[in-house]
């Protein structure tokens, strides 16, 4: 049976590389996703998650995961969480209970340290310093330019869609403030009877359309990944704009339950794929009225690509 | 124009009365489920809301609460909030805000506390005693029978809809965990252009389908607002029976954009309605093959019902 894997910004080459790897080696979706954003999450280069991650505005890096799997569809998630190396585990670890699945600030800290997660503080000399460069501007804040939320989907050759995510979330937020990525159906989705997906951008603006959970629902209902990802991105953007003057940065990933991807973007948007047929390789997708425009980006142009 | 207000379980008998006193005299909708959740929230004889709610397995009363205004697709919530009287309130300041809306635990109660929210501790002699006879107990956490999230929804004359939500969320949960009440789409959802909805039940099996985005879609897609209530619950405690052997209770209220209800549930469920042509007045719901039976709860019935 097919497995693939789809994955957002240029920062999760390697990981989608390692989760193609698992996967190709009949590994399953729930290991390709947790390697694939592991080794985001311990890159220092990537300022928007886990370690070196955009502190909020009191100067930490808080941070939110998910994780969902498409057979059960249990789901854990963490938000607001502080000190440790991986939330994304520790949203996994949550999912395997019937209750208490997401878990936030102090209290997903102490679940995490009771169950020996490794602890990690985050915030890097390179991430305080931006820290003090941008808290004292008075700006509006936005999705950090090409830098956000790394995301995951993949389907493994059981048939089973996993989709997860880990963001240290709008940089100079509030102490507290969940974007998308830790909340089900916004963030992330996975069910095997329709697809699976995740999102990036502002998590405010995600959230109103409940993006992740939407698409999966066209998916059901019929449409390609490919249609279904950018009539809602579309649709969000257009319903946003009209109604608020004003919609910020949402690019989408989804994958239906044949392994067929699907990104829908508002902004140009960088992601990688891979699957029983193709080595992963990096896209660049824009938005082209009401449509995407997905091309192959070569190795001479990667470097202008975030 | 019409004018409608629906509200979760008999607790909200006393403030359906008043949301609708708000929304005969002109009112918006706004006020009208802030003024029918806030009676809730003050009334100790209701276990799992604000003033004596239900206490986490640490004996503290932490809070989630949802806000959303289906004009502007602008939502506010809380989460894990302790300390306060309206949780619902914060909520619906948070909506104000172009990021930030959504803030749990300690940075929640900070912006509570800046914007002058009243204090209280929740935590009464009652609820106090209630946590001591049970938190030695071991046994699966479920939903508190008969008493659980209230959940307003109300159209107004202006044609406007708005989706709250408030409630001290699982009994004996642990610390930070959040339930789907503060949760866009799971536990609240409000889109004047489809429907609103509120939900109450086991908040980790609720967020699992996503349910009150969902309803909203079928609405939307031209379902009414009964039938979509009714398909949605019914699908998703078939779909988690079939891929988990268990669902635990859910229940939801939704209205369409003219203003008609919907129910849907998996046990029976009092519910309070009213609009411009009747008063408020009791309802039990119960599930029954796929759709939902509806019966006017008489007054000499009433002291039976939760």
């Amino acid at each position: 049976m097919k497995w693939a894997v789809i994955s957002t910004w240029k920062m999760s080459y390697e990981g989608n590389l390692q989760a193609s790897d698992i996967l190709k080696n009949q590994g399953n979706a729930e290991e390709a996703v947790l390697r694939g954003i592991g080794i985001v999450e311990d890159d220092p280069s990537f300022h928007s998650v886990g370690y070196s991650g955009l502190p909020d505005i009191e100067g930490h890096v808080r941070m939110d995961a998910g994780f969902m799997h498409g057979r059960t569809l249990s789901f854990g998630a963490v938000g607001a969480l502080e000190g440790f190396r991986s939330p994304v585990q520790v949203a996994h670890k949550l999912a395997e209970r019937p209750t208490n699945n997401f878990l936030v600030g102090e209290g997903a800290a102490e679940y995490a340290r009771k169950h020996g997660f490794e602890e990690r503080d985050n915030l890097t000399d390179d991430s305080y310093q931006r820290y003090l460069e941008e808290s004292g501007k008075l700006k509006p804040l936005s999705a950090y330019k090409g830098h956000d939320t790394v995301g995951f989907v993949a389907l493994d050759r059981n048939g089973d869609l996993v989709s997860a995510t880990s963001t240290s979330g709008l940089f100079l937020k509030d102490k507290g403030r969940l974007g998308d990525s830790p909340v089900i159906g916004c963030g992330f989705y996975a069910d095997n009877e329709a697809g699976a997906a995740a999102a990036t951008g502002l998590g405010e603006d995600i959230a109103k359309g409940v993006l992740c959970y939407q698409v999966c629902t066209l998916m059901k209902n019929g449409y390609s990944a490919q249609s279904a990802a950018s009539q809602v991105v579309s649709d969000l953007t257009r319903s946003l704009t009209k109604r608020r003057e004003h919609c910020d940065s949402i690019s989408l990933i989804c994958m239906d339950k044949e392994g067929n991807i699907g990104v829908g973007t508002n902004i140009p948007f960088a992601f990688v794929c891979a699957d029983d047929t193709h080595p992963a390789q990096l896209y660049l997708a824009e938005p082209a009225e009401g449509d995407t425009r997905i091309t192959l980006i070569s190795a001479t142009e990667i470097s202008g690509i975030d």
